[in-house]
């Protein structure tokens, strides 16, 4: 029986009663516990009960328990963030962030709006009004929370853009995007990892692609006149702490535990334009950066004003860089919660490169060459693209062409690197098919708990029933609690699972119901309070020259206003204030054949402007089911045309 | 122990290993067989075996192993369609239709914005005009699939648009959206259903909101002068058929087995536009159309042509309806598949009102008064919404204010409507929180099966992790295979699950490489082959005045070209050809910063039009993710400036 078909013997999807938790701790061997963070599975533990905190995994999650971690998802080319729920792997909720959603108005509500557009770049802004100023599209490739003295806070999450150079920031309070940034400079935002110690604090962003500076048209087919820049954002604010110029490219990001460096991979240092140029070389780097350098230097007006933000120059011989040699094109970058060791993975080479922090002060002082901090460089098959920890010196990193993931320990891979005969890897199991990114359960900080791990497949093929030529991808979650790792559950997913971050649930707490002083419809409670209107108690149609502010409050199974009349050619504001107090009673507002659809959770205020260049009555109606009487929560609008 | 409690000791994620079976059935107790559809869970069957057809109900999936129905959920407010695999309830994927798609670029190809634009109104593409031409979003409240003889025969899936009055075809080959036509007259498409014999055929749309016709502007306040159509849409053509004008108002919809009758339920007999007026009779009514009747009008010539279309008039004394007084605003309409009974569900009257199909001959003969059509009238609990059949004579209502499903006899109901002593209700289940729609698998054909049950729950509150104050709705499996419904998986859901359909997957057969004569990018091809370009064998730039056509090929990991130049101001159209045949290996086109982006499926051709605005370097990347050097699949699209 191959290592895969063992792993298969257990599914997500079991009950592990009694008996038959018996036979899977046989399946999986004798669990070797460590430092008191692992049990073992025995019987005697694998009776299920609600809400366990620790002990064995469990694989099951009945109606009505809750899971034990929140999985932050990006979507890729989706735009959006989702959280699923871990071990059962159910998606519990979609946050849109660059993409436009439907269902809540995102990129429609003047909220929304709001946060889209005022963190573009000035020429950005000027190109999107003819497009209804905001993108409509994102890439959102890394969601890495904010951290306080190296483990989760659970304030912030904070994404990147690819596809149109875009930081976000997600409120974990209220899951909801608070802000957006574009960065100047910098085109795509590739690799994004945040600063773990003593705080985020530094958000830290690769741009990937080279374009000239300015990018206006003065340079073309120039490639030599390209730049890749590197950018801190400060977390808190929300704006460009500095920017960083490097030789070659930036790929991925990581940080270390003392808040002393990020380090980044490069996989064109040939600085080419064409695929036969940025594979050329056998070598590229890894780009370290030296914080305190740089903030020095900034703060001694040494950096020049570029695109609105500081920059410094970190090309080779700066004082704010090292780079060091790696074999090709390395990829994912990835720091052990050991706050030692740092992991560049080979992608082109079959090799992982371990490099240990505690060398890099001696790297910047010259005291040592770039490769002296390379402490282990383990083969560990085709394809190495991202590396994620256990907590107990063990390593994970997903294969891409020979689809697995490849267990290795990071001492013995030292100790190999010395010379010793010893092998480095510990076991090898199929995932279905080609990983990108993975992730183990609080891997990223120093609690790493090492019982799970999500590898991130970019193929499915035939893993799941036929949906025609555009096929889900395959994030598949892996046991690793045990001395080997068992594959539990196949999840479908729609473009793309590119990333994800596995999050204990003591770490998260948000709201259920929002405060009224929220600063998200902030604007809204102002400008109601310019016309005299109280927001949670007042309905009110408010005529200001062509500009028409209709303020309604809504409580199940009733909107404050049963009908408003505009006139043809106003510019309308409607203002929706959820008065309901329940848990769970969220309503919507959609006027039928307008193009309007927001959603208004418990508590909130939630506004929209549109033209009403339709005469005509328009119904308007609750999308949100609220009541046994939704269906007749609704009235008209009446847009009287401009001819009478 | 209460009957949830005990439900839930099934959970869905179980694996019923031959030890826990027995348990299981224990927990269920004796499973009554019936007609060969059923056969009992036993120690000897329990274990797993991949792929089974038939047998007792597996609650689980494993690894690799495939699912054995397709549920096709529509999404409410998001405006899509998912398919999810039933009994693992895993999302298989998302279908774009009405919303806007960061990922497949939904909205933005040229393919996908002939089928959003198309088929609007007139008027609407005057609206649309300034907002960028199409609606940015929809709410999809009912997915059906195409009948032929009473079954499913896996042609299409039919979808409306609450939120804009449309109505939506899926091509189940390809799982795309080919068509979506805007109803005029109608506003709202609420209640849709299709024809179930001898095919579809027509796809009937009810109008839920009375308006002026038309609605210029020139009736506003004056709802006497309101009214609100039932629509026919050939489902072949996607034209609409006929209009029938209508009292009351019209909320959902179903049709017989013999494509002689449809009908629908109206909660707003009283014609009223407020809450309180909405409400206020104490019976309201189904309308029943009859299809002969209206169709030989509307061959006779005796339809009038209303916004273009044949419309006749069905008010009370027409020969083409008849109006059955039911209680207090009934909602939902569900045929049985003995193709004989019809039940309406109460909603504000805790019935549910059984009609005999048998019957509706007589009644518009005038041989019989309306009530006369109503065989039983059982009394199920507080908001009876949606009722879904096993095949074995029994009915599943999901009561909202209660929330339960109730699970009775039909022909238990009968005989107590007769007067017999006897109780059709079998058992009462608890769900978690307030139901709407339920589906049964392929409940709505004369091939139900009777095993599996949904039940799609407005809140789920506490069910599972908070996720802040918008949270998931609870779409719970329950196992109906036996005596007694087992509740067996809770499943969070994004706005919202509002319906569903479970399909078996033997009815269901997409392909997985598009056919290069595939007509969904037909247009492409044409525009090609009139700039002689043979699409899957070159990549080339075409200059045509102010207009710039760009041919490229893709197959990993490079584009057919590394670079392209356009002039500022030029208008741009980028025709990307996946030539890879690998079954998915999706290659993605997306231009950084310039807010482009688009999927490409195996032998597929994708194009994006747009103004080239910005002068500068842009870089184009696959953005789905296609080879170990995906990320070096790139190149450069060159603006020149205006002023060079």
């Amino acid at each position: 029986m191959s290592e895969n078909e063992e792993s298969q013997k257990l599914s997500r999807r079991r009950m592990l009663g009694t008996t038959a938790a018996v036979a899977a701790a046989g399946a999986v061997g004798a669990v070797a516990g460590s430092a008191g963070q692992k049990g073992v599975i025995a019987a005697a533990d694998a009776q299920p009960t609600a809400r366990p905190a620790g002990g064995p995994n469990r694989l099951e999650v009945k109606p009505g328990e809750l899971d034990e971690y929140y999985v932050f998802f990006s979507s890729g080319q989706t735009g959006e963030v989702r959280i699923v729920g871990l071990p059962s792997m159910r998606e519990l909720i979609r946050i849109p962030v660059f993409n436009r959603c439907s269902a809540t108005g995102w990129g429609q509500t003047d909220q929304s709006r709001k946060v889209l557009t005022e963190g573009l770049l000035p020429q950005t802004k000027e190109f999107l009004k003819t497009r209804g100023g905001s993108y409509l599209n994102g890439d959102l490739h890394h969601p890495h929370l904010s951290f306080t003295d190296g483990t989760y806070d659970g304030r912030y999450l904070f994404v990147n853009d690819k596809a149109n150079s875009r930081v976000g920031r997600i409120r974990l309070d209220v899951m909801r995007c608070d802000k957006i940034i574009q960065l100047p400079n910098q085109y795509t935002v590739h690799g994004l990892r945040v600063q773990k110690y003593p705080r985020t604090g530094y958000v830290f962003c690769n741009g990937e692609d080279r374009v000239p500076i300015p990018n206006d048209g003065s340079v073309l087919d120039e490639n030599k006149k390209y730049h890749a820049v590197f950018t801190a954002v400060d977390g808190d604010t929300m704006q460009v702490a500095w920017q960083v110029m490097v030789d070659g490219n930036l790929d991925n990001v990581d940080a270390d535990y003392q808040g002393k460096y990020a380090f980044a991979t490069c996989y064109n240092s040939e600085e080419g334009v064409t695929l036969a140029e940025m594979t050329a070389n056998e070598q590229d780097w890894v780009t370290i950066f030296n914080i305190k350098r740089i903030e020095e230097a900034v703060k001694r007006g040494e950096a020049k004003m570029v695109g609105g933000v500081p920059m410094v120059d970190g090309r080779h011989g700066s004082p704010f860089t090292r780079y060091v040699p790696v074999s090709n094109s390395p990829h994912g970058m990835n720091t052990a919660p050991d706050g030692i060791h740092v992991v560049a993975n080979g992608k082109l080479s079959p090799t992982a490169t371990v490099m240990d922090v505690r060398l890099f002060d001696d790297l910047f002082d010259d005291k040592i060459k770039p490769r002296d901090v390379v402490v282990a460089e383990p083969e560990l098959g085709l394809g190495p693209l991202h590396t994620a920890y256990d907590g107990r010196g063990n390593a994970y990193t997903t294969v891409f062409i020979d689809s697995q993931v490849v267990k290795w320990n990071i001492d013995k891979a030292r100790r190999a690197y010395k010379g010793e005969k010893v092998d480095p890897i510990i076991q090898k199991i199929d995932v279905q098919y080609q990983p990108g990114h993975n992730h183990t359960s609080m891997g990223q900080t120093k609690e790493a708990d090492g019982k799970w791990l999500i590898s991130l497949n970019k193929f499915s093929k035939d893993r799941f029933l036929n949906v025609g030529p555009l096929k889900p991808e395959n994030d598949q979650l892996i046991d690793i609690s045990g001395d080997k790792m068992v594959l539990v559950h196949d999840g479908p997913s729609f473009a793309e699972p590119h990333d994800a971050t596995i999050v204990h649930r003591s770490k998260i707490n948000p709201v259920s119901i929002w405060d009224r002083a929220d600063p998200f419809f902030a604007d809204a409670v102002r400008q109601a309070k310019a016309d005299g209107v109280v927001l949670e108690q007042e309905s009110k149609v408010v005529r200001d020259g062509g500009k028409v502010r209709v303020y309604m409050t809504s409580t199940a199974p009733q909107f404050g206003l049963e009908s408003f009349s505009v006139k043809q050619g106003d510019e309308v504001t409607v203002f929706v204030t959820n008065i309901d107090a329940v848990e769970d009673l969220t309503h919507g507002f959609c006027i039928t054949n307008y193009g309007v659809q927001m959603e208004v959770a418990p508590q909130a205020t939630a506004s929209v402007t549109f033209m009403a260049d339709q005469a005509g009555v328009y119904w308007y109606y609750c999308s949100w089911f609220c009541h046994a009487m939704h269906m007749e929560m609704k009235g008209r609008m009446f847009v009287e045309p401009k001819h009478v």
